[in-house]
């Protein structure tokens, strides 16, 4: 695809990027060790604020994306501990998540089975622009896929690949309903793929824009895709109120560079958000006005009733080409590579945090709309119109600070914004645009988080810097440090720092919702009244071990603090085995585990009361072998064991199994 | 392996044992929502004395064994933040761990590759019976094995396979002054293993103890084994001061049942620790009084040189038969299924949980010492004498508590236990036997954790309950609830809870020791000038591809914000493509990652500074691919990020990569 660029900018030369680029390297620079207080809060008065007494319960979940371990996690804010960490894209050891039979094809792909992904952007559903606690969605960056969470288990439960992409990460961004989740191409790639010269990526690489339909029940489906520039697509945001109709994504390399980008992609004073009318999409789309592109992706879906998930193999996507499609998209020059693109809880006010600028450029939606009616252009790019900046300029935040990446709001007309490169977060108020507060976080923060703060909701009682360096934060651990979260009060006019807590992978964006909303959602236990699974064990009496040929299925209970059947002969060298494991218990946090010594390519199960999971094992040595539950379940938990016995073929040794009733 | 029971006991009714099993059952109803205060604190007091103001340290390090996860979590008490988590026996997708060319070979086995454990017990090493710094052992529960842990790095640097053993629980305690590492089998099995039937248990299966001895380098060798009776070796302890030559273990299970152990080993009233004197085991092993058993193991060292694993293979176990060696062995009845076996500060108290009891057993040295020289027998089990009771009890602890697990101890005679069933915390006085105080945990506690507690320097300010059961202690997540600790204040006369808080994995054990011990030890990076990497790549100008048939290793550098390579040309569907990642960073904290889009059955590196990783990719379709720097490393992290072109073998495409000075 070959990208043509009639725009006029501007051209910096070289070496302003490249000095741009050094003051990246300097971020070392603001590493004092410092205390609280500053903040204008006590230390005894801020412990008081982040503690939550035994026995009480934090105020608001929020959910952090692992970055680069693949999963989302739950902590309680303000105490800042760490409640369960909700395996997604990776495989998980503490409760085989990626090695139960069960959960495997979440991770399949178009490439086979993944093993990790580096998950980005969690982002709430939303009714009528307010997060509604029904869903939790997540974006794969690397092997391009979003997934679902549900609110009610916990648990992943479906997760869609990205075919045309590279690079997942301005996703999974919701419009204002939930009716799309959106996504979109970081790297340029050929498309569909081919044998091409990376020097030839202005002729050869495109980048495509992806809505995946959401639909009532939650199952997500790729409804569209806009066939772009090869730009870099970064990071997105729908709109909401009067601007509910468009998605808002950054984008940075322009200039469609292919090598050494920290200079080659920095080259040019502006970048671009593409505004883009989905609704208008919509049209096109139903009027046959898109092409059909080739593109296998998977789609995984968990079965709450069966438990289990299945892959759903798709061919083909509908590709809408803009110049094809007036109206569609428009591109809004901005300043800087943008990277984060923010809307205000009125639906207004669209910022671009320009990561190389000190200043944040805010469009107007009003502005943007009377642009495109006066075709106030400045050129196009693909047949894309750039709307002219000064016409759709709101106003320029004068920060003060450097390396603006992010902005959230709260509920009295106020924006945050994190700065990298100064290490700070800066409150401003919009409208004025004037500064309001400043305060250094510790260090190099790249999103922040306020509850509801990208929603027509915020709840603006606190808010959360999520750090990229750690450095003498903590108690040192060798050389690779925790990543780290900070806690600022900002219920007053100055925010106050209360509390560091450090995170899991790493943190990138992050959302929150009062707990009053979610903790009534969630389930205690699995049914086992509504447990479907194909090789469930109802009962104790209905426990079994089947063979076909080589795969035997052993139907196995577990209840406090016993199996059935806890021992097994007749099992060869050349089976595979499979142990499908129903937890009978039906209290709360009863769980239990199961293993098998010397399991290759797989880990162990952990199963929730109401629970059967599968584990694989093929048994590659002749003599008997201990099962147990891994999960401490009661005094006697010690004594919940089994044995299998594992003959050579040439041997003959029956079929048999304990009933339990021994 | 035939085991005899000349002991004459008391044989309970099963009925008993199903009644205590019952009351196991009943864990659940002690789980009334309560609030701090009980224990004599204000939640203000409570909140500054868990508070660690931002730019503050933490008094203790704390880690903590995760159980099913088979890591090790590193936490600072106070304020029970968790720091990082240490991969061990399971892959870790976070870092690469167990996915990376240089690490797989820590979860080397006889089996092959198993990418799970169960890890159970951190134990730090020790010089004259304090907790040291250098290293920390862990056990693996499932498939045998016991790791090292460096505390310079906080990476693990050995694993080592134990052969001849099922369940590796009562691991890996150290002596004194860390001469060995002690693990044993907590199930029976054929030794060496075979095809036997399960009923054949008490004529064909056996129990090893195993004595893993530790160079002052740290390096561990199987040193020898013990052939034991077909018990459950479930806990150990050295002794320490006048008892530093012994080791105890427990065991339950001398009923040798094979089926329903919950009720069918719960028959005895007594069952045994295993009181063994390894000075005397080593003098028999240098008279050559030992067995030659078959036994392959993996013993699998990371060099920090190389800074890559490597797996030595070894064949074959001395072992010694108690029957045969006087003085090496005796046995001690203890109540009711002893689990944890826990000496005192001045190593004359060995106490024994009985875990189906009210009453803690506790044996004085001194005493066993006598009756071993009056020869104070009740008979004898495989030829290992059984001392009498009563004459080597020192005390009993009328507990009021059920379902002792475990003693830990503080500096001025007092003595702390865990009790599962009635969810307590008893503090006890050495001596007097007499109980002190006690307090409720939320709920189930397993094990206890004093930093120092077991060893003869307990630093006895906090007391850590690690609790099995979460329920509703915390905002719920769905039917999967994180575990929990509880930290109390035991520096006065009455315990004092102070915080909830939750954890990742299943914590088992855990060991503290003071952050002035351990925090100077601690390296920052990795020094460039010591990384002898066989696939370094020290500066941009050496970076470079070399393909050697299918083969294709990548030299490449890091450092922000660029890749050299950053474009690579010339690779052919069916090669294997080695990417060997340095970072050249050499700043504290100042990490960056590496991963590339489809990458089966491997996850991605995440690289301190100084380090070389390799990720192994095997492309499975042509086209053209990005790879990118996972970890946010810079203002243009976005931009850091290369592509590899993959062509068919058909066609002809020169093998080029970008150097850096395009």
């Amino acid at each position: 695809m070959k990208t043509k660029i009639f725009l006029k900018q501007k051209q910096l030369i070289p070496i302003v990027a490249g000095i741009i680029a050094v003051a990246g390297l300097l971020l070392a620079s603001c590493n004092n060790h410092s205390s609280v207080g500053q903040g204008a809060i006590s230390a005894q008065d801020a412990a008081q604020r982040v503690y939550v007494a035994p026995g009480q319960y934090d105020e608001f979940y929020a959910f952090m994306s692992g970055g680069y371990n693949g999963q989302v996690s739950v902590y309680g804010l303000p105490s800042g501990r760490l409640f369960k960490i909700i395996p997604v894209f990776s495989q998980n050891p503490e409760n085989g998540y990626g090695y139960s039979e069960e959960t495997k094809p979440l991770l399949m792909t178009s490439y086979g089975f993944i093993p990790w992904d580096d998950a980005h952007h969690p982002e709430l559903s939303q009714t009528n622009g307010v997060p509604d606690g029904r869903w939790l969605f997540i974006n794969a960056n690397n092997t391009p896929r979003v997934a679902r969470i549900d609110l009610k288990t916990f648990e992943t439960v479906e997760t869609i690949e990205i075919p045309n992409s590279a690079g997942n990460h301005s996703s999974p961004f919701v419009t204002e309903n939930t009716e799309y989740v959106v996504a979109g191409t970081r790297f340029g790639v050929p498309i569909p793929q081919k044998d091409v010269p990376i020097a030839s990526y202005k002729q050869n690489f495109g980048g495509v824009l992806s809505f995946i339909k959401v639909a009532p029940s939650g199952d997500m489906d790729l409804a569209f895709q806009l066939m772009m520039p090869g730009f870099d697509y970064d990071l997105a945001h729908a709109g909401k109120g009067k601007s509910k109709d468009w998605v808002f994504f950054t984008c940075y390399n322009s200039e469609e560079a292919h090598t050494l980008l920290e200079v080659n992609a920095s080259q040019k004073d502006k970048d671009f958000v593409a505004a883009i009318n989905w609704k208008k999409a919509e049209e096109y789309v139903q009027q046959g006005k898109y092409h059909e592109f080739p593109g296998t992706y998977y789609d995984n879906r968990f079965d709450t009733s069966t438990q289990t998930a299945h892959s759903y193999v798709h061919q083909g996507v509908k590709v809408l080409i803009p110049s094809e499609c007036p109206g569609l998209v428009y591109f809004i020059p901005a300043p800087k590579s943008p990277h984060g693109v923010d809307v205000d809880p009125s639906g207004n006010y669209i910022v671009a945090n320009g990561k190389l600028s000190a200043d944040l450029s805010v469009f107007s939606f009003d502005k943007i709309q009377q642009a495109i009616q006066q075709k106030q252009f400045d050129g196009e790019v693909n047949g894309i119109p750039v709307l002219k900046f000064d016409a759709v300029l709101a106003g320029v935040v004068k920060s003060g600070g450097l390396g603006p990446l992010h902005t959230e709001f709260d509920d009295k007309g106020n924006a945050y914004t994190t700065f990298f490169i100064s290490s700070e977060v800066v409150k401003w108020k919009l409208g004025t645009w004037q500064v309001e507060d400043r305060q250094p976080t510790f260090y190099s923060p790249g999103h922040l988080m306020i509850p509801g703060g990208d929603s027509r909701k915020p709840w603006g009682k606190y808010l959360v810097a999520l750090n990229k360096i750690t450095k003498d934060r903590y108690l040192p651990t060798g050389p690779e440090l925790s990543q780290s979260a900070q806690l600022f009060d900002i219920s007053g006019d100055k925010m106050k720092l209360l509390l560091d807590f450090p995170t899991v992978g790493e943190p990138h964006y992050a959302q929150a919702i009062p707990a009053s909303i979610l903790m009534p959602r969630s389930d205690k236990i699995y049914q086992l009244a509504s447990n479907h699974h194909p090789y469930l064990t109802r009962t104790e009496k209905d426990a079994k071990v089947v063979r076909k040929g080589n795969r035997v299925d052993v139907y196995m209970t577990e209840i406090r603090s016993h199996f059935v059947p806890d021992n097994i002969e007749g099992i060869y060298l050349g089976d595979t085995v499979y142990f499908h494991v129903t937890n009978l218990e039906q209290d709360w946090d009863a769980a239990h585990g199961f293993a098998v010594e010397g399991n290759r390519d797989n880990a162990e199960l952990l199963l929730m009361p109401g629970q059967t999971k599968t584990l694989k094992w093929v048994p590659e040595r002749v003599g008997v072998f201990p099962f147990y539950c891994t999960d401490f379940c009661s005094a006697l938990h010690q004594e919940m064991q089994g044995y299998v016995r594992v003959s050579s073929p040439n041997d003959h040794v029956a079929l048999t199994w304990s009933t339990g009733k021994e």
